[in-house]
């Protein structure tokens, strides 16, 4: 509908254009325009389809997020309590909140920062990692600022990987992983974790999913460049030190730069182990990558950054301006407040036992459901196993959830029923290997305890579909 | 310096690092570590370099605005007057300010934005385009929100450019098209715009940089996807209607996408076509690309968008939620109730009033001294011809700008010997062609009014060295 007002900007151009062209605007457009176009239009060459996208976009698969959403906006309980995807449910705490207003009021906070990151930042995160890495980080070589931690590791893949190069990640991954390995040319070799042998019918420690070291290792080969250490998503491992030293010694020997995404560094319940302080040697293979959306409650702020020795860091940095030039300004120069007075508030402790006791409150309906999970040792996902979890014989799941494994049926089934929407891990998984998850949904406890104590209410409705 | 407090973290490893990390850690690294591991090194096997970088990001000549720093860190007169970087020297008005801080109170305006935009901000975008589009744009299908304009075309060439494609480009360039057109594969045609003759002697109107129209068909060929038409840096011409209609003329003929970098469109002196409202057939072909830190004074807010058809659209999106997943939340929700305000507070209109006198005020010195300018049509820019000022015989230039083009030269004799930063512009052309812009120096006026005063009165300091 055009209204009066619009004034008519087209005019006839004496362009003849090519059968593609026309194809498309008979498809789709011709009501729009004026006759006039329609008519003149003829085939002259046809050199390619114009609209061809890039193979790297080309697959568009609904992807879990729009199954999710879809399937929720179906829902006959609405609203739906949404524990599917990781953002906070609550606003960061008002000392950050403060700190981005004050930014706003700042000319400079709002023009562009410098490419590798606002100085002030840069030196707070410097400061506050510091104790962690036990020694002094120089703020302008060892630490560049990225739009989030996602577009973080993809400058580290777009400075280190060419055509070819392959990349370690283990399974279940994060899925961003995957276009940001891709896009620089690179190839992915999956290594799973293993859940526990009796994970459907007891609850344990999310350390329980295991490495197969030998796998690991059969995974290296002359092409392997990088490694990724996945935290704490979906799950809610944090590998112990032991484990991380044999990774570190493989990657020592092969000439293998580690690429550890600590986003839920402040996040952890049991001991935490950063990789790069093994060893000189594990160290200058080494890139830690933080978030502050995940550390001060956000998610949407795009504020991530990278910590590690001058020789990686600058070609991070190189990506990252070509890539996005720089990050968001005002934020920027509120996180810096934010990392110099959390501590001082105890923030970073009471953020921890907060989310620990999310994790607790929440998990008390599985056990009395007797659904057994992962407990997590960092973060904010908890995965369930519902192996128990009888889906109804011929039950209506639409064609593209029903050729999916099990967990998308648990997942929409969950969603239709009792209006609890909750994440299918195998979407974390290569086909191959996506068997290994397909009794678990990934739950993320990030939210408000009324929230929590809804959805537990809702799960009790899953008792007549339990079958022990 | 490791304070006392810090615990030691390394610990000795049984690992054997090849001699290529050995070399890294001996050259730059051994007298931070503990002896124990320097002892322990020995070469095991050498697969590769681990630090060396992809060739996207190893090219690390250094760029015009470190060298424009270096400069004014070393000048004489202190602070320098910066008009080389194109940031505002003000803040955004207060009405946006407010917005940004609203945002900030709303618990879902800091977590993750939807992928594509916050809807808020895609419709407020639709509502705002759609008279200068004459017909109401689909904020759904035919908007998508990116981290500020750079990332928006890096996400169109990710969505249509493969390894070997071609993309046209304009003389005098956008120094980020470069790398954003490389990044996915892409290998760049050059056409340059071609100054005034008596550029040299007299002022002329910025539309005098003239296309050679035989040259840009020349460097059509079926290799061709895309043309990108920047606008307004660092030349302030605005394509002229007649101009676009030849140039999509071709791109029709030849199935060639075009983008069009709009970012200043709401900063025109003359009258001002959009390209995409040429025809049905252009309109096919497309994209439109904005800035909300451009017409908003908040060029660190990274809130770009683009605008096209569907079948343009949904791979630019796709390929932004790979490279940056979703863009700053708050921001894009005080960008939504900015484009809602803008027009009903006057603040278009006052915007370009108040720049296009900032432009007139600041030529003042040029018409002075008798230095001849492009007077842009639109933008912030003002490029001006130095090839009367003349150079001190033997003036100790640093190597690496002795060995430029004359514009580096002069850019920095007048940091040093006025106190005012300009940017050379044969930055933004290939060797080949930078003697076409090496008399010209860059000046950004986007600048409070006692800045350009103090830039005025330093510049009449180059009186003694002018040679008409």
């Amino acid at each position: 509908m055009v209204p009066f007002s619009y004034r008519p900007v087209f005019q006839t151009l004496p362009i003849k254009p090519n059968s593609k062209l026309l194809g498309y605007l008979s498809r789709y457009q011709t009501a729009q325009f004026s006759p006039v176009f329609v008519r003149s239009m003829s085939s002259t060459q046809v050199r390619t389809d114009p609209f061809r996208p890039a193979k790297r976009v080309a697959d568009q698969r609904q992807d879990v997020w729009s199954i999710v959403n879809e399937a929720a906006a179906a829902s006959p309980v609405q609203p739906i309590v949404n524990m599917g995807q990781g953002f906070f449910g609550y606003n960061p705490p008002p000392f950050v909140i403060q700190a981005a207003k004050d930014a706003l009021d700042k000319v400079e906070c709002n023009q562009y920062a410098p490419t590798r990151g606002n100085p002030h930042l840069k030196k707070a995160i410097a400061a506050a990692y510091s104790p962690f890495f036990g020694r002094e980080l120089n703020p302008d070589t060892e630490v560049t600022i990225t739009t989030g931690a996602n577009e973080g590791m993809l400058s580290a893949f777009m400075g280190f990987i060419e055509q070819g190069d392959e990349v370690i990640v283990f399974e279940p991954f994060f899925d961003q992983y995957i276009s940001n390995i891709e896009m620089p040319g690179g190839t992915i070799r999956y290594v799973p974790l293993h859940p526990p042998k009796d994970g459907a019918t007891k609850t344990s420690s999310a350390s329980e999913w295991k490495i197969d070291f030998a796998e690991l290792e059969a995974a290296i080969n002359p092409k392997t460049r990088m490694i990724v250490l996945n935290r704490h998503n979906p799950v809610g491992k944090v590998f112990s030190r032991e484990e991380l030293e044999r990774i570190a010694a493989l990657c020592v020997k092969h000439n293998i730069i580690i690429l550890s995404d600590e986003v839920y560094d402040r996040l952890y319940y049991v001991p935490f182990t950063r990789i790069a302080t093994l060893s000189p040697e594990v160290a200058a293979l080494t890139l830690t990558v933080g978030s502050a959306g995940k550390n001060f409650y956000a998610t949407g702020w795009r504020v991530g950054y990278l910590i590690g020795p001058e020789h990686l860091i600058k070609y991070v940095a190189a990506a990252h301006t070509r890539i996005c030039y720089s990050s968001v300004a005002p934020l920027q120069a509120a996180t810096a407040v934010a990392f110099e007075k959390a501590d001082g508030l105890g923030f970073w402790d009471e953020s921890k036992a907060e989310m620990r006791a999310k994790v607790q409150n929440f998990c008390e309906i599985f056990d009395e459901l007797g659904i057994p999970y992962s407990d997590p040792e960092g973060g904010y996902f908890v995965l369930a196993n519902m192996a128990s979890v009888k889906l109804s014989e011929g039950y209506p799941f639409p064609p593209h959830v029903a050729n999916r494994p099990r967990d998308f049926k648990l997942a929409w089934f969950l969603i239709k029923e009792v209006g609890v929407a909750a994440i299918p891990p195998t979407e974390f998984y290569t086909d191959k290997n996506a068997h290994i998850a397909e009794d678990y949904l990934r739950f993320a406890v990030c939210k408000n305890d009324d929230v929590l104590e809804t959805a537990k209410e809702r799960l009790r409705g899953l008792k007549k579909y339990i079958v022990q």
